[in-house]
């Protein structure tokens, strides 16, 4: 054929990022319930851009929550087949009054496209697929075997995709898995994702009495819920960041000094991180670097805590309930389940007298994951990003958490080697998320590189 | 004339029953912005209900908020001028699913009526003003001469009456003020209000970065607002129960022995009080019981705490900000300016590092207020409550707060006197509210008794 893969990007530069555009339009927010129909659109919407990119085989995969998009494009006779991954749900927009344009219209400003998803990872999501059809167009058929696993249950902790992924076991094979839900160290120099955290989480009830009661009454009699909820959740860490937990600690992998020394070549300064998320102080356990707590030190984070009154004006009220969300992120050495009774076990241990505490299970539990050097998809990505980017990447070990890499590990017994193009500072999970316009068409670029490298 | 009062109050009961409903089917919330004109149609009924109870001079004031419902019925020459005080405004009836009900549907179980206000204090509103038109009925009009302050502020502690007050001072001139915004401590006993504590409050803000962050790539490094606040308000107990502001006791007045006695006398046991809210055990500062607690000594109490995530499912997040609503309830020797003072410096003294702390003020802010036993409306309370339920009230002192009192001690010079008929356990400030029926009957044969006793 005439067309090369340049080509074909440029010619359908304008178009495919109108598409990028009508992806970020569709709110797909996996854990909001109303919103059900949806994210079953947008998996529509995917399925049908896979076709049109020409995957041959395409399929909707119901699930409890929200289906798995799976497909086979096996053009290349003798070649490895990579099974790629991705996600095409999003995190809710709340508070969606700290937004500046609505997060459900792009809107482009800077150079910088601001929406929900933009970073985590529609971008990801609809690059990787016109990259293959480039390649398609310049050769036929992609020079690599391809099969598609695109979830929408990323962002509540993948729950189905367990069961997904060990029903299809035997269409699913493959011999690696290139998972797009990742990001990028800085607009020129690539990361290299060799580890990601693990993560439990779970919702604490706590209730004091049958009914809310009259402050002036009772203020000074019984327990108020807020306040034993504000002890229980201060017991969590100790005064020097460092999480309070007994046994919390326990089998954690201590890093080497090469592991150190690693983490802590960032391409930012301290200042410059908590400058960028406008934070006058770090804060954690010591004797790490943020750098190193970032990247290999597990932790309990608060993700929601409220009871009461919250409305405008007053309510002289003693409440009777409190909650907290809790999730924790975990390293190499910690069992997802056993570091969830740890978090329960506290709460029952060191809830003020008078308090009852409960629990809402949450939908998260994945071990932390490590993906080897020396694995062929690895050394290729470090191949490519090095000759894209012009210099070697960073090897990143991301404080975030991709639970299906466990179950891709565990159930295929494949590695995943992760490529994205979100930048630090894009405000995933946050109001005003972004992605670079120029990272666009990098990632189309690098996308088809990697895939025709094989 | 024929009529006495025990036949008027026989004759209209069923039709005064209706009106009660009535009054308690009107959302009068008064923090409410959305509601505010609902409040202002409550007002009109109860401007209008005076009038055809006899009242001849009967005015709407407006202010600010909600409008202050006065009159005047100076029948009696020679006779005592009582203000008549009561609230027309309620407590919001969130959360609203906790109501067996719905909280402006009143509905009639097991002898008492549930909604919101039955027993804070539209029961009482609505009775005084059928007794008085019972006694004008049997008198011509009632013997004794009355005014009346009726506002719509009470429950976000009445910041538009101080100025109301001053500017109708000659006007509103008395010998005394009967307040209506009261309760009785058993079906059977009735209670004499001698001390209300007094009232201020404050809400503190914290924020630790400009935005939500990922909880994966900045749990390990950054403040987390949740915990923040977490440490920051339990920072303001002690562990037994004490508050741990600086200087919050200094000045407090200690209680006598004969105080204490009075106190403790209390017609029900600590075990059944807890029963009652569905506690499994008190709470609050060692050294006192609860009876003096509830009665005479300070509090911090939270009636709001909330940040991050609260809807259903999870959300990774490290949240940037969280907000604790507080009040204080204060004995004599307290300082509402000062105390305000002190809670907010301790906000600043004990926000953990990289917390930013920030205020909303709230409309409270009241002395504590003891009435005089000698004086003639208290004596005369003491005098008809002992005939109507043949045996000595019980003296109590409150722990809620009544600003208004203060006002009329500081701008009119006068003191004020309490009967209301809500029971203990009538769930004011809380859902399922509640008022019992034969309450009803009592509250108008002890207003007539009360007011035809001068």
């Amino acid at each position: 054929m005439a067309v090369t893969v340049a080509d074909f990007l440029r010619s359908t530069r304008d178009a495919h990022f109108e598409e990028f555009l009508e992806l970020l339009r569709m709110p797909s927010v996996s854990t909001t319930p109303e919103l059900a129909g949806e994210v079953h659109a947008c998996a529509e919407w995917v399925a049908d851009r896979l076709r049109r990119a020409g995957v041959p085989t395409v399929e909707l995969v119901e699930t409890k929550r929200h289906p798995v998009i799976i497909g086979e494009w096996l053009g290349a006779p003798g070649k490895p087949t990579i099974l790629v991954y991705g996600h095409y749900d999003v995190q809710p927009a709340d508070p969606i009054e700290l937004w500046e344009t609505p997060p459900f219209e792009p809107t482009i400003r800077d150079g910088m496209i601001f929406a929900r998803g933009a970073a985590d990872m529609k971008s990801n999501l609809i690059t990787v697929i016109q990259a293959i059809e480039a390649l398609a167009a310049a050769h036929g058929a992609p020079p690599v075997n391809l099969k598609f696993f695109f979830e929408g249950e990323e962002e509540i902790g993948s729950p189905s995709a367990p069961e997904v992924v060990a029903s299809l076991k035997d269409r699913l094979s493959a011999d690696g898995v290139l998972s797009c839900d990742g990001g990028m160290e800085s607009p020129t120099r690539a990361g290299l994702l060799v580890a990601l955290k693990g993560i439990t989480g779970v919702q604490v009830n706590l209730r004091t009495s049958n009914t809310d009661l009259h402050s002036g009454m009772y203020g000074a009699t019984v327990p108020n819920a807020l306040q034993a909820m504000a002890k229980l959740a201060a017991s969590y860490h100790h005064d020097d960041g460092s999480v309070a937990i007994e046994g919390f600690y326990d089998g954690v992998i201590e890093l080497t000094p090469e592991e150190r020394a690693e983490m802590n070549e960032y391409p930012a300064t301290e200042a410059e991180i908590l400058a960028q998320a406008g934070v006058a102080a770090a804060w954690g356990e010591p004797g790490y670097t943020i750098f190193e707590r970032m990247g290999a030190r597990p932790t309990i984070d608060f993700n929601g805590l409220w009871g009461g009154f919250q409305g405008e004006g007053s309510k002289t009220v003693t409440p009777c309930e409190a909650h907290l969300k809790i999730t924790s992120r975990l390293v190499p050495g910690q069992d997802p389940s056993r570091i969830l009774e740890l978090i329960k076990k506290h709460a029952k241990d060191h809830a003020p007298a008078g308090a009852k505490v409960s629990f809402t299970a949450s939908e998260w539990g994945a071990p932390a994951y490590a993906v080897p050097r020396d694995n062929l998809l690895q050394a290729t990505a470090e191949r490519v990003l090095t000759e894209q980017y012009q210099s070697k990447p960073l090897i990143v070990r991301a404080g975030g958490s991709v639970p299906i890499t466990a179950t891709f590990k565990g159930v295929l017994g494949q590695e995943t080697v992760t490529i994205g193009f979100g930048l630090p500072g894009s405000k995933v999970h946050a109001p005003n998320e972004w992605f670079r316009e120029a990272d666009f068409d990098r990632a189309r670029e690098v996308y088809a590189a990697y895939l025709g490298a094989f």
